[in-house]
């Protein structure tokens, strides 16, 4: 610990010496932006080599005092001007047509490698380069919105993301009430599915010894996490957020868990996006809970279901709809007023027409491409999890109302079915789920072009599964 | 600390687990050399991503099994199949031809990547995978002098091992007696310079208060050093390795001290070949004992001087040598008689002449390539060192008395002059040193073609430097 | 780190197995009082020796289930049964006088020594047990008030906290944005003299660049403070809290403050009443910051003056007062109506009176046991701290309205200085200030009783000093 | 830890600083024990509060340069000059016999405390002031021996640290191939059963899978352990040292383990003799190795019998022995002969007669005061464990010859009987054992004088043990 602080410490002086001695601020007269190309240029010159700390730290300092505008056209410098060398890239063709042996294949690969992958390594070099590296991703993702040609910039710096941030340099921490607070505070600010309201409303979901909690640290960013989950110990499936969250909730002592639950995972990073570390948090947290609770039989989630009311509004607009028999479409537009769920009467109706739209959304629905249109499903599905059920009216925040019709499901971790499952899913589009919800879709509907192959239901076996496009998992 | 061993743990379980579901064992039946390049292209494919790292550690154990002839079979497939997907390679090839577009680029880099790198990313994520990428290097390095075309294999690794081995990545931590013993261990093993007896030598090495000792390492090999420097803390310039070494010596109270020497710097792992540490170590333990020791102002090398026997011979048996006059000649052929050091009477003579000797060595010798002959001299002035001082017997260990004839140098670093010294080294070859030194070589003999580039002393600026063709530092 | 957690896990174990085979828990029909004490007998016995840690922390979770009245009970019959042996005793002390040598001596102060303390010390065998004593003692303050003959308990209990809590077992650790969430909800809950409204202004205290915070733990007690200070880097000595404290106020760079501002000091545990750590602190944190910030040349603090308004309102009752002129009197009645802070006019007036009263309050007024009134100043002045300046409206928080008439004062500590400060205040009661605050007080008043020695300015070299009964330094 | 650090750092800028103004350095002409003594009445007057770090500092340092006899001299002005205040002790006892209430109680307990505790308390303010206390002791009782008087100035050290190394205030910790190098250099001084011969051994001990090793630690003395016990883990007891400690045995799978083997406890310590850990150390080593190895069953020492030897040779040379017939005594007396043990005639004949011996040594010898007379055999059968196996030949050093005739035995620990055990011994003085070794003593010799109680076997379910008289448990 001491040996590392040191390190940022000296990091620091070696930094500003450097500095000092090149005397590279910006001069009054310099074009703020050209000048930081050409210090882009020094530090990938053999120069480079001596000051790469103090020239890396220049650049990226720079940097951190552009406007938007300033680093729009730093990247699009970086585009036009730190591309591959194409004098060498022309000649490495040139040989490669000759001669398609191992050597004019690997001068064929470093000639197309973009100088930028190097230039993006070196700066790497500076105190803390690597947050401010991850930082510029996250405006250079803002910026690709406005001019997508950067998508070519943005490719190398996920590139190297994605070795750096390799799932065997990660560190996995347990956080608790305990942990730094300079760490805490992120929590707070990065829990995306249901917020933090404070400090109180942290300690609630951190220092019961029924919840868990647990993050991806890389060791550069040690004050920063990149994903974490919550996890409530239980002694059943909950149906409902409520039952987890709300104050006056009955602590269970840990002992008596036989339920862990996952109902809330947050990706920190913006400028990490496309880094995929949730699949690995999730089996990494369940076999760490299994070890150091035995009695833990069921590892599960409590899930938003964020696409369903867009997905079912669109269904309701329809004159006619496959996925949704005629009379359940009439009650399913009374979700569409508000208030719906504060009515006793016929609750029990609406509740049952919900929950098949939501098996239909989940088993028949397919979005362009092909995929299940739900992304959480996507996730969770394509990790080798289960849909095991749908709870009605188990989130009534209002952003849950208007997403989902206040609706949440189970996804259940088996251990020994993940590698079966994620095969399914992945391989032969199959969403593995449970004869219960599986029993919600009439067999006959299944052939009116939901799907995107016919024949689903002619594999015995397969009754619990359901048919779709391949696709990649989705965070 | 408790989270990093917890993650271990869980990694092993996790792996253990995978590994018995996926029932990854070898058949007997099965080729473990084409059983294992199977398993990475599983590891490659969708399935990878749901078991990649029951997957990665399964491998890795088979290649640990294998058979030097297993593991040049092994490392020839990952050269013929997994190179780039070359039907990819050449649609890409053929999109660049029409449109040169960052699109086309993008995806003509893409596929030119040999699909080995991401091979070697996913066999990363096997618990300590880091660790056994490392020992499969050192392998394919030996396995590459007898098979130079797995050169290509070799690219990949060190491609990778230079972006994963970023300084940006590495820790600094102060070695001492009270640092763990199975570091220590490998502290004695590693040591290349001066070598140390046992752990009663090593204690001598560390604990004194006039001692230091420095390593890099990378977090994921936290008990194993990547590179190391020894330093000694003294009140002058010292000419001889005994008198830092000699067990009885007087310690001097660290606050006394003015000079750090050092006198040992070991690279650690010979996996990591090409991976450039050294350089930034050395500057970064100078900022170091700068802050903690503001009474230090001089920082120096002693170091050997492993190629100048060698060169030195060589000079003798030409009939004629522009290095060396005539008389010098006469003179330096009793060092290739034994126990010539031993003689007091015309010790003078021989001194002058193999000072003089190593002067031309350091300032004039060049090798085919054009550059100074002497790899640690290439490394400190590459470094932006200069060579400080040359000294008569200043080991006389066998070692040193058969590749030096016992001489030693000092090499100079000043902070202000490392940024200019490199550049004069790294762009024009000037070998940067005292005027004592440079006194030593007659100016006429400079024109009879032992320098590359004519008219180097006609910048009267430049009297202590001299010309050099443009190298690379080594380490 | 790793091995302490385990100790205390294992204690537990321990602990836990111990309980079950001894059967400890009381039975229905047993008295819990009498039960208890009765375990107590047996810890103290042989017996102890093999079952100590369960019989301790079983005696401790019955103290944690006692009622206030049964806490009295249990205190009572430690009063009772557990002094000496009173046989021993009486034996030791015929002996003493029989034979005055060494052995009796010793014999006599083994059989003086209450039982109590050893029981104490066996208590401390449990799991966590000197957690609970502190409490216990904490408990054991309250009984005191209402069962004075418990002192005798209470000294046993004082005598052995303050040989475990003796400065040479204390840890100093800084306590800064990343301290764990758990201290820092202490750090909130303990501060004594300026509120902290919750977490953000907590992090406005420790977070900005020219703010630090010191606090002295127990290695037994990691996660909970002794005594705490918390110090504000400033360009000059502060003349109110608001301008140290308020939100809007601008930070100043670390590097350029040269004085440190110690405005608030808590001690943390009730149940350590008399177990003094201040001054060792506030030294110490000295010394620290002068290493780390060389620039530091002043430390100072900003200090409330709790006594001040009491003192004031007794002589304004007076019909005479030696401390106070007439006129001022009549002047300084206008501070006993509210919100005579706000009036503009005769605010100079005003200032000058409340500022010589505060430098009777000090310089002059002393208690019934002839001490310095003001508690705080005791404390520093015990410390060595000279009184260096009265500010004016310095906290208009209702509370120093309300205690010090909206006055606070800085006390100066000169490392030079603390020494014969120290002396001056505790071997002749001089308070030591500077000439302005010396010369306010007109030296013909000296003489009217105020003072419990004449002659004081009669020594020219003690014209800033002011005498006062010795007393001890209090916190 | 960077706090624990920075404040020993401080500790010693604070006694610094403290040592120069207070100009405590010793005059020429003084006599260095009495100023040293001079300077202890300071340290315990008012001026020590300002002061006490510095002083406490200085005078440690002055001991350390005391030749022996200054130091006796020193020790001896403890003795007459920082008793109790005898004045005040009088007061105290004519107060008590008048009225024999708490108040005068307390007063007393007070005035009989030698003024020598408060110093030593005060001493412990010094930067590392524990370490030098604990030497000082050390040195205390070697004076001791010279000087017996001084006892009652070794009563208070070993009164003090007896509450300042309260088992509550230690920490355990495993001792492994990563423990820093200092303390793993004490390791190998410390062992007081087994030496360990250099790195390499300990690394052997250390490091293999099927060794642990535990240290309890002061936090005071984070580098310097108290007491460890080296343990092996097994498939069966072991009836060899050999069988445990030879180099080219066959490392057992952790995992495969049944039996935790404690083979060698050794103090540290030597200033902290009197203070007990090995009794608590065991107890929670068992606790830790069946939390982390639910498989391992059986918890059992090899333990050498260090009386053995000179009891049986005193039974020899009696002309009768109730101990032993006549016949065994033929027998036995061949082990008096150098070399007996490689002969292998008779072999079966000697272990029969040495075996039925070491039964008679523990079951029915007692020594002067009526205990067991094996010193360590009273440790862990004060400790609740029971003589389990007779082990001949089990160490061929020639220590284990010379004391016990090659042989060792095993104490068998088992959690349900510890507590009855140790009653059994501490109570009531029966030695626990098995059957097989209870019917190696023939019941009538039991009547002749060697037992202090009769009737030993008259309760039928004590058929396993054996009276002795009540002892303390010694380490």
């Amino acid at each position: 610990m001491t040996g590392t602080f040191q390190f940022a410490d000296m990091l620091q002086t070696i930094a500003d010496r450097g500095r000092r001695f090149l005397s590279l601020a910006p001069r009054d007269d310099e074009n703020p932006v050209t000048g930081t190309t050409s210090l882009c240029e020094t530090l990938l010159s053999s120069r480079g080599e001596a000051s790469g700390m103090a020239l890396a730290q220049n650049i990226l300092r720079r940097w951190q005092g552009f406007s938007q505008e300033e680093q729009r056209a730093f990247m699009l410098l970086l585009l036009q001007d730190f591309g591959p060398d194409l004098g060498r890239l022309e000649r490495a063709i040139e040989e490669y047509r000759r001669d398609q042996g191992p050597e004019a294949l690997l001068e064929l690969h470093l000639a197309a490698e973009p100088r930028r992958q190097e230039l993006i390594r070196r700066l790497n070099l500076a105190p803390n380069g690597i947050r401010t590296l991850v930082q510029m991703r996250e405006a250079l993702l803002k910026l690709k919105d406005l001019a997508p040609e950067l998508a070519a910039v943005d490719a190398d710096f996920a590139h190297l993301f994605g070795s750096w941030f390799n799932r065997g340099f990660l560190l996995l921490r347990p956080i608790d009430w305990s942990t730094p607070a300079n760490v805490l505070e992120k929590i707070i600010r990065y829990e995306a599915v249901h917020d933090i309201g404070g400090w109180d409303e942290l300690r609630r979901r951190l220092e019961p010894e029924d919840r868990r909690c647990f993050a991806f640290f890389h060791p550069q960013l040690s004050d920063d996490p990149l994903i974490f989950v919550e996890v409530a110990l239980t002694r059943d499936i909950p149906s409902s957020i409520d039952s987890l969250l709300r104050e006056d909730r009955t602590v269970l002592p840990a002992g008596e868990a036989t339920t862990a639950v996952f109902y809330s995972i947050s990706n920190c990073q913006a400028g990490l996006r496309g880094v995929s570390f949730g699949n690995f948090l999730i089996k990494q947290v369940v076999e760490d809970l299994r070890r150091d609770h035995p009695r833990l039989q069921t590892f599960v989630t409590l899930s938003p279901v964020p696409g369903f009311a867009r997905w079912l509004s669109g269904e309701l607009r329809n004159e006619v709809s496959d996925a949704l028999p005629d009379a359940a479409r009439e009650v399913l537009r009374q979700t569409e007023e508000p208030g719906w769920e504060e009515r006793e009467q016929g609750a029990d109706v609406l509740e049952a027409a919900l929950t098949t739209a939501a098996a239909s959304y989940f088993l028949r629905a397919r979005d362009p491409q092909g995929r299940v249109v739900d992304p959480v499903a996507r996730f969770h599905l394509g990790n080798g999890a289960r849909l095991e059920r749908i709870n009605y009216l188990a989130d009534r925040s209002p952003r849950a109302m208007r997403q989902a019709r206040g609706l949440m499901v189970n996804y259940l971790y088996k251990l020994d079915e993940i590698e079966t499952n994620h095969e399914a899913f992945a391989a032969r589009g199959e969403v593995v789920t449970t004869p219960a919800i599986r029993r919600m879709i009439p067999a006959d509907r299944g052939s009116r072009g939901l799907l995107p192959a016919p024949g689903a239901s002619s594999n015995p076996h397969e009754h619990e599964k359901q048919h779709k496009a391949p696709t990649e998992s989705a965070s």
